[in-house]
């Protein structure tokens, strides 16, 4: 938990998840009158559409015969850029707390916390994140818990790097970003080696350790990180160091008092993990290493919400067909991460279930069962809010 | 009952309706491998988005932020052209027959047929008929039906003129329609009167009754309306007589022998009828007429459909939101004329009712419960089915 002394953000609806049905959740609330935040863990929105598929065509959302993942997510930025919902990025929501009943029908009924410290404080939450949110996929080692953001990083460690000043680094993984970053921190340890640092008896170290045999990166970088593995000898300068090891990381131990004796930089101490691994015949090896990046590409996963109280049937949230409304009242979901019987997980039907939920949140959040059904084409009320011009 | 010796259409899935919703039915079901064929009473494909808001803009079909009817058609014609779809336009569907049961799995369920005479055999029906067919208004007058298509016709008898060279013909309405049936009528008959045909004493008469005084017409109609009810006298050759009532007619009569005798056109009798008919003070009136043109507008019916034993509450059909299966078995209910909780009439969710509709037609259709579920993004077959180039 994040204490946060900034002001909460009010607003009738929150909108975890930006992905397309996210987006236009933010639409049928806007035709309504309902405004909404976004909020989403990545950096930009659009979700799996932009992150898999940006340039992937789609050719099942109708009456648009082909689109790629990217051209739908700006269509409908387009789309719903009447209702001015702010989007925040890099948010994952952590908390959500009902608030308190309160006779004033306008006061928020949830405060909504994310792990970067934003507060919400709104009326009702639509989950629209899809399979979850993108989150690494964990390194399964004991005892990994005690050394994270300690010695033990996710993704890059290259801002890491000149602050450690490690001799030996291991990278985890055998994707692009794995092999990248073994040959990054080969790099930024020569760059350190040129100005004598890590000073050491033996020339500092990086190791790629992958469960597999072969590397899944595009040609040129295994062509480059294969050439790093036996460079040119020079007799000028000590060179780093780069190995590749078949294995598995399985533990990492605890320092003893003589390991942060023998270091000499008690300050470094905590990043001098003992490691176990197993190599591809079985064997355990024990060995020290400095800074360790784990990079075993992202994952979908449910995070926090799965701790809400929610009905969860197979890390899918069951909802009422009617309005798509959750176990918890209030809190609706829709796309990906919901669960009725029929369903298919279509942006289609997305964006359908995104339009009854509108209905559903707004009687929950104004009261009342008498939420005044209009058509666009029609609806001087709703061109208004579109901010299209009508002829009358 | 209209006979046929044609033989019948074979097809996976009949779809009764064309509108969006129908045509985006095409696409689901092309996408899972399953043929369709559509019909609609309108001589083409787009129900209301084409009837009625051809050039009207719609804003709420996700990730097109405007289009107009005609356009949203045109779009959805593109998406299902690769499913080669045969359209039957001007059909009214009025029979459906379930089918013995069959121990081959492939035979028909269905024998359906239309008003002019097609006849199908399909594996399963979706009723994409909105609210319904839009068919005259009826006009309520007491013995009507003694005289349909015997010389009272809903819409135009300019066709019928020639045949009958009636004495006085009524157009019944004050619409567009009908002003403009009143006035081809008399220059129907004034270019019979060249010919010294309908030979009479008297110049045959065009009487339009509306129940209001007013007329609901483009001005420049209503204009020449008004100059042909006083016509500059002519002393060359007699003219045909323009009339407006404000009434309405309340009855057919039976013609009495004596009429037949006094026409002495036995061959045009039966056009011969007496008409009652009320004026704005409440005043009954006899008047005879040999033509009748009912102009009342179009009004949307369920037709035939609302006999086939299908549940029906308030003129629409209670479907299982898991597949949109009515209470027929083998007959599906998608779009405007289905109803179920939650339900909103928007096109959107039609189209989300066709794709989850298109799995329950396949395993009623295939008599399976395992019908695959693939992305066009992703899937080789569906691309392959879609006929869209795919780099493997």
């Amino acid at each position: 938990l994040v204490l946060t002394s900034q002001p909460p953000i009010k607003t009738d609806v929150l909108i975890i998840g930006a992905g397309p049905v996210g987006l236009f959740q933010v639409f049928e609330l806007g035709l309504l009158g309902l405004s909404a935040h976004l909020v989403d863990p990545l950096p930009r929105p659009g979700g799996q559409c932009t992150e898999l598929y940006a340039d992937k065509p789609i050719y099942d959302i109708p009456a648009l015969p082909v689109c790629t993942g990217q051209e739908l997510i700006e269509r409908l930025l387009t789309q719903i850029k009447p209702f001015n919902a702010p989007f925040h990025g890099g948010q994952l929501v952590t908390q959500l707390e009902v608030l308190e009943a309160d006779p004033d029908p306008k006061a928020p009924r949830f405060r909504v916390r994310t792990q970067s410290g934003l507060l919400f404080e709104v009326g009702a939450v639509v989950l629209a994140c899809g399979v979850g949110a993108f989150l690494p996929r964990p390194l399964a080692a004991a005892g990994i818990e005690a050394w994270l953001q300690r010695g033990v990083f996710y993704g890059s460690i290259q801002d890491q790097i000149p602050l450690a000043l490690p001799h030996r680094i291991w990278i985890v993984g055998g994707g692009e970003a794995a092999v990248s970053e073994a040959l990054l921190s080969v790099d930024a340890l020569s760059e350190a080696l040129k100005n004598k640092l890590p000073s050491a008896s033996e020339p500092p170290e990086v190791t790629l350790i992958h469960r597999r045999e072969s590397l899944d990166a595009p040609v040129e970088l295994i062509e480059r990180f294969r050439q790093a593995l036996s460079p040119t000898p020079s007799r000028d300068a000590p060179q780093v160091r780069l190995r590749f090891l078949q294995g598995q990381i399985t533990s990492f131990l605890r320092p003893t008092e003589d390991d942060e004796m023998a270091t000499g930089h008690p300050e470094r101490a905590l990043g001098q993990m003992p490691i176990q691994w197993v190599d591809a015949l079985a064997n355990t090896h024990t060995d020290p290493a400095d800074l360790v990046s784990v990079n075993l590409g992202l994952s979908p996963q449910l995070g926090p919400l799965g701790e809400w109280g929610l009905e969860m049937r197979k890390k899918q949230i069951p909802v009422n067909t009617e309005d798509f409304s959750t176990s918890l009242p209030g809190v609706f979901a829709v796309g990906d991460v919901n669960t009725y019987s029929g369903k298919k997980k279509l942006i289609l039907s997305g964006f359908h279930e995104a339009t009854l939920a509108a209905y559903g949140i707004a009687k929950w959040v104004w009261g009342t069962d008498k939420i005044p059904f209009e058509y666009t084409t029609a609806s001087p009320r709703l061109q208004a809010r579109l901010g299209v011009g009508v002829k009358t």
